[in-house]
């Protein structure tokens, strides 16, 4: 009855981040790219480009939280689909590059998010995966995708949900 | 170096349910009702009540499969948001009837998904919850707070978080 907190990330987060990476050459073979890097939902939320930063800042923070080492920086300066395709596939080589023994001990690890003000949040690994990595994580490739999705790019739930852990083979219809 | 999948089911998506719930009375307090029900983000995708539906669906499928157990039948007949916050409180009820030692097992059950063509997919419990359950509930729950927020309501990211797992207490700030 459990779950191997390697299993739980690093193919979560980096078959993600391949999928976002697969919305982009489907969003530039429809529509504008520069109208696209400009798309938000709504005046206060962040448009395209920062949503795909943001995923993969949650991505990379969780995977160097829970070993307790250095995420690398990206300065999240993408202004086009090139360098933000550059953004995904540097972020997918730095989680893949974790291997299960690297993440030995991170369930009970703690784990801290401080804020400039000195506030901050403090978690034991496994509780900082399910309950902040993970949702945020996920709340801004769906908003990535919602983006693409209001400004016409015709995506589908497979383009969300393939290569996450779907099996390639189904059962037999017997 | 493990996560029970009882910690990474019940708790995320009943807590992600009781957010949902919260958004419909700021979103209630902010604009008509009758407008943000119909509320999408494009033409081909599902409006505001299916969303939350589709979330509640996604998290009842998900514990009765990995139980090995029947969710309760929801028909997807709600047409307000009294219905919907009905809808979200007996989704929650069901979640939290489970407790860790209903999950027994089912990191290995075999979960089998089938389409009305015959066709279909078949996992291991833990990839099932990971690759497949967890993904698709927060897409919904995510398209339904990008459908509130593209009409406008003043949703922020802490509605998205909170009661997932934030802590109540800060560290100390020293």
């Amino acid at each position: 009855m459990t779950l191997s907190l390697y299993d739980a990330s690093v193919p979560v987060f980096a078959s993600m981040m391949r999928n976002m990476r697969a919305w982009l050459d489907k969003a530039a073979a429809e529509k504008d790219e520069a109208t696209l890097l400009e798309a938000r939902l709504a005046p206060d939320m962040k448009p395209l480009p920062a949503q795909y930063q943001m995923a993969s800042d949650s991505a990379k923070n969780a995977l160097a939280r829970l070993t307790g080492t250095d995420a690398p920086a990206m300065p999240d300066t993408e202004q086009s689909f090139a360098e933000l395709r550059e953004r995904c596939d540097k972020t997918i080589a730095y989680l893949t590059g974790f291997d299960a023994a690297a993440l030995a001990g991170s369930e009970t690890r703690e784990v801290e998010l401080r804020f400039p003000n000195g506030m901050g949040y403090r978690w034991a690994g496994a509780a900082y995966l399910t309950g902040f990595a993970l949702p945020n994580f996920y709340f801004h490739a769906t908003t990535a995708y919602a983006i693409l999705r209001n400004a016409g790019v015709a995506l589908g739930k497979p383009d969300f949900l393939q290569h996450l852990g779907m099996p390639t083979s189904p059962p037999s219809s017997a």
